[in-house]
């Protein structure tokens, strides 16, 4: 394929100069080099592929980005307008025409691309966001703003998907959206695909729109329509400026037509030269309008085309001939969980399992063709989500939801209200608990220990490896007394775990995995979660150089194990708390205040946690590193605490004692 | 009126005993009943008007409760039925059919009568709630529940208001309701009013259904109607065997349609036998239903019918003849932030205020008639009324949302990603911070501090009086680092502040306002906004009794004042941290970690807190009392700490200092 066209775009101001004919080659050569990076790095494709035409003729039409210098007394334009993308990860295209070609070959790397728009990395880019629901919202904040501020003339757009819409932020959105009475374009992405599968009554709606309604086909009354919503007669106005195209694509009778929108569509969102001329229509009509486009999820890219959800986010993978291999990578946490399940659910028919559109990001996939009557898709709505559990467990069954980390923020008041206030052991699974990699700081995991633990009778657990994965996964099962969480990062289990059976849960209760090399270690870590590993690395360092530390795999977050930690502060022990959670209200605070509470000395406590500052995206390595807490930081403490004690090293290093033999203790 | 029915109904199976011809009469004693008790005591008043006839109709036909016992085989019934209430201040006629009647006198105070639902109060109660939108989405957990255990025969019904319904989990929940393919019952209570004015372009859908649906003027194709839904065939079959009324009251074209619902109505929603008549024909129907009832907020009742925004939730009132008057109680904080706002937005036109259906709960209602262009109330949305301010913010505005403390949970990963992530400076202005008195546990604002501190950047001040909370809400004005948050309570503001001048605020501050009687006094109390007049009345015991304690008001709960705490360590003095927030990620854990960090020994703090545990409804006094917050229980903890620590009091009492010379000093 040619690639002529792309390099000579550095803003979009080159990108106005072209012919719309030229349009439709440039969407080949910017699918191409999304195809060809996403190959190697793994990144968001098949969202990518489904909105290249709608990036490049919004960029055609509009003006998007900052005021541009000199252009302000200029009435035909100079940058101004806003573009916000809803979720984000189908920022690619755009990022390409906005000037950032060279970030591409560090797509979701340091310094490179990043995968969701990013404000830091370019001035076209409003919101850093990953999130759902949330563009037409900050969009209508950012239309009132300007109106306020006699800058009425900036347009504003929110791209936003099938899947996305639906979600409760968006609807509220929609719903103030629709009493604006000044231009609002909502573009919406209608791949019917959402993340996995549509969910939802509204998904069976968007189905039965696409099918019977084509633009080439409508024949409708567009006056009637244009009365019958709010602001009627002055929209029957546009209806005589606006266009013939327009005219023929108004839909009467679309659902959000009731949220107080013009609807119009759908129309072929992967044919440019309409989207063109329809962009033009409407881009100066004073009212909200929304555009439903059709487009296919991974167009372009076969593979995609037929598969879009194992291509919605994949792994680096190769193309041989017909085939398309991803590379594995080794058996996720992910991967545990959704087998872990699976025995759970065989072994107790309470069981149920929820997830709210990431059924391949949770592993659940893999569970719901096993159970299909005891697990559901929600949607993108953590919120009802988290209620519906809550309606579960009233009636006896024992829900887990399996949620990101950073998603399960979207359920706060839930958790607070249905769920804790009533005391239902509602049980949630944490997944991409801490760093999460490339996705960076939208998707990182770092309040679900403080924003939980105030709530009355709840249980924080964290699971080290596969053996505590399902060890929790059990204590939860068998927990009745309030709500339950767990959370595990998005890494691989550890190969070799320290045991492969671990004795049960106990509440409250840390397991000893590493004890000293003498009757009294020179300090004793108590490492939550995923940095049980990370410390144990450490130790093989601290080990050689004659260093003698005890290691806990703390397990719970809430309670905290504080006769453990008295136990060692007696014995004038000191004591390193390690998490992957903001420092605030995480583990090691709440060990702190507990031991506070209990009259524990605590000048002998440490603390390593998630530093106050945001950690964008790089691999997890080296945001462990970058926030202090891989091995080699973990190393460092140790030895400063101790060397600052005057508690010098052994001069001789002492032998490694049994790893497996030693773990079988347990306080 | 006679009050011959009430009290013979001690439960459902005693109101099912009455003649359908009986039941208006019974509504209007229960009418005047809670207008009775609600004159005296306060209370929700016109939200319990309003649903009279709907409550006693529900309960003539369905048959909520637990299942009998010895009924488990009769197919009839038996209880088991579940009513599930949104928001719940609609309770009152449900609480007085269920058994309670004797409760009401002591309506909203402890031992008495809760305001919202209370699961602990009867098992006719399912959830505790008091926060919108979420009544749907616990109902379809509970009908999938009891499908899933063989219980398919217990019935489901969600009573929800029109402003509640618009709220994004509501909506969520209903795009799921729409999935079911068993019996399930939306009522929609469509009074028109929501708790203030009706906002967004939803309500003005509403109001042209209102307008244009009547039931008696119903002529639909109803049967076209059915096959358009999903599962259309299967509902056309029940279409031949559901009752005339419900055929003609079938609704084309409804929104919610659009969810998977068959949409009836609107009906009469006072209209007692069309109501018992429809529940009859509707209740046995295998799909979900949504029965529109038009109804009005404060029916009976001539002054609330009037005036339901003032009705919705008044103070004690008397009426007298044709005039009520509602009992004042002394300035309130609310209205001393309505007044605040109001010499800020003089001052800058950049300032926009914000609420989110509360405008008379937040005293926004002042505050916008003399603003239109710079205020909004979103309605029931406070995850979209934050996502709008960070919009708003971006453009350079500078948004105040005011928000009750227990309602900004549902705004928490909005916070974390539009607002925090992007260093955006939203002001958010948390009303009913602490104890809320009779509202109860649903209302408690207990979770600000901890939700927010771990979010990099942002500024959470508190206000102990008005020429503080004045002076936080001008550094809000000016902070620009981030986001900023200031809490006070529902309380009146202190009649006699100690200083009418302030000293402004500086990040990260704290004001001393009552030095010890020496230079060395024997404890610093660092009291956290409502907390600083509560130890000011501990000082008075305590000067009393001779001991010397100096009171700094905190003004924030981050950054907090490492220096002033590592000054008073260093000259021994012990600090207590006061705080009417939840001990984890609180207040004094803020202090306790930053000191701890910054190597200050924190044996010599002390801490007081909401305990972990839920408190009900009672008066805010008696709420600090019961967690150990009220001026006498700080005394005692403060005697506590110094009879310990050895510190015996002086043998004399010093001579009180002038309080507002001392004030003036400020660190």
């Amino acid at each position: 394929m040619a690639t002529a066209l792309l390099p000579t775009i550095q803003s979009p101001q080159d990108l106005k100069r072209l012919k719309v004919d030229q349009l439709e080659a440039l969407a080949g050569e910017i699918r191409q080099a999304i195809c060809d990076q996403v190959s190697q790095s793994g990144g968001h494709l098949a969202p990518n592929l489904g909105v290249v035409e709608l990036t490049i003729a919004l960029h055609y039409v509009f003006d998007f980005g900052p005021k541009r210098e000199g252009d302000d007394d200029d009435a035909s334009g100079g940058g101004g307008d806003h573009l916000l993308f809803d979720v984000g990860h189908q920022c690619y295209p755009h990022k390409l025409l906005t000037g950032r070609q060279h970030l591409l070959p560090k797509l979701r790397q340091r310094e490179g691309m990043a995968g969701f728009p990013e404000p830091n990395e370019s001035d076209y880019d409003l919101f850093s966001v990953g999130h759902a629901g949330t563009a037409i919202s900050t969009a209508v904040g950012m239309a009132r703003g300007d109106e306020l501020q006699g800058q009425a003339d900036r347009r504003t757009v929110a791209l936003i998907g099938d899947a996305s819409i639906v979600n409760g932020v968006a609807m509220e959105g929609l719903n103030n959206a629709g009493t604006l009475k000044r231009q609002f374009l909502v573009v919406l992405n209608d791949n019917g695909m959402s993340i996995a599968k549509p969910q939802g009554a509204m998904a069976q709606y968007f189905d039965n729109v696409r099918v019977s309604h084509t633009y080439t086909g409508l024949k409708r009354k567009a006056r009637k329509v244009l009365e019958s919503i709010p602001g009627g007669s002055a929209l029957g106005d546009i209806y005589h400026r606006c266009g013939e195209m327009m005219k023929a694509a108004l839909f009467d009778g679309h659902m959000f037509e009731q949220f107080g929108l013009v609807c119009v569509g759908p129309i072929d969102g992967h044919d440019i030269k309409t989207l063109v001329h329809m962009f033009e229509e409407v881009k100066d009509i004073d009212r909200p309008i929304l555009l439903h486009c059709k487009t296919v999820k991974g167009k372009g890219f076969e593979f995609a085309e037929g598969d879009a959800t194992t291509f919605h986010s994949p792994k680096p993978f190769v193309v041989e001939g017909c085939r398309v291999e991803v590379k594995s990578s080794g058996r996720s946490f992910t991967s545990a969980y959704a087998d872990a399940m699976i025995d759970l659910m065989e072994r107790d028919d309470k069981v149920f399992a929820v997830t709210a559109a990431m059924p391949d990001g949770t592993g659940l996939a893999k569970v719901i063709p096993k159970f299909p009557d005891r697990t559901i898709d929600t949607g993108i709505c953590e919120s009802h989500a988290m209620d519906m559990c809550a309606g579960l467990a009233k009636t006896g069954v024992k829900p887990f939801f399996a949620v990101y980390s950073t998603f399960a923020q979207r359920a706060l008041d839930q958790v607070f209200q249905e769920v804790s206030l009533q005391g239902l052991p509602v049980r949630v699974c944490m997944d991409r608990a801490g760093f999460v990699g490339g996705d960076g700081a939208v998707h990182h995991g770092f309040m679900d220990i403080s924003m939980f633990s105030p709530l009355p009778g709840v249980a924080m657990l964290a699971a080290s490896d596969e053996p505590n994965l399902r060890a929790g996964l059990e204590f939860m099962r068998q927990y009745e007394d309030g709500a339950s969480f767990i959370r595990y990062p998005r890494d691989n289990v550890p190969a070799e775990p320290l045991e492969t059976e671990v004795p049960p849960f106990q509440l409250g209760k840390a397991h000893l995995v590493r004890p000293g090399h003498n009757g009294r270690p020179q300090l004793a870590i108590l490492a939550y979660g995923a940095m049980v590993y990370e410390a144990l690395e450490a130790l093989k360092e601290l080990d050689q150089q004659g260093y003698d530390v005890a290691l806990y795999d703390a397990r719970f977050a809430k309670p905290v194990d504080v006769e453990l930690v008295r136990y060692l502060i007696d014995s004038s022990t000191p004591v390193l708390t390690i998490e992957d959670h903001a420092l605030a209200g995480g583990f090691g605070a709440n060990v702190l205040c507990a031991c506070h509470d209990e009259g524990i000395a605590t000048d002998k406590i440490h603390r390593m946690a998630m530093p106050e500052k945001w950690i964008y995206q790089d691999s997890r390595p080296n945001q462990l590193a970058e926030a202090g807490l891989d091995a080699k930081s973990i190393a460092r403490r140790v030895r400063a605490i101790l060397d600052t004690n005057g508690d010098a090293p052994a001069a001789t290093p002492h032998i490694h004692v049994n790893v497996n033999q030693a773990s079988k203790v347990t306080r």
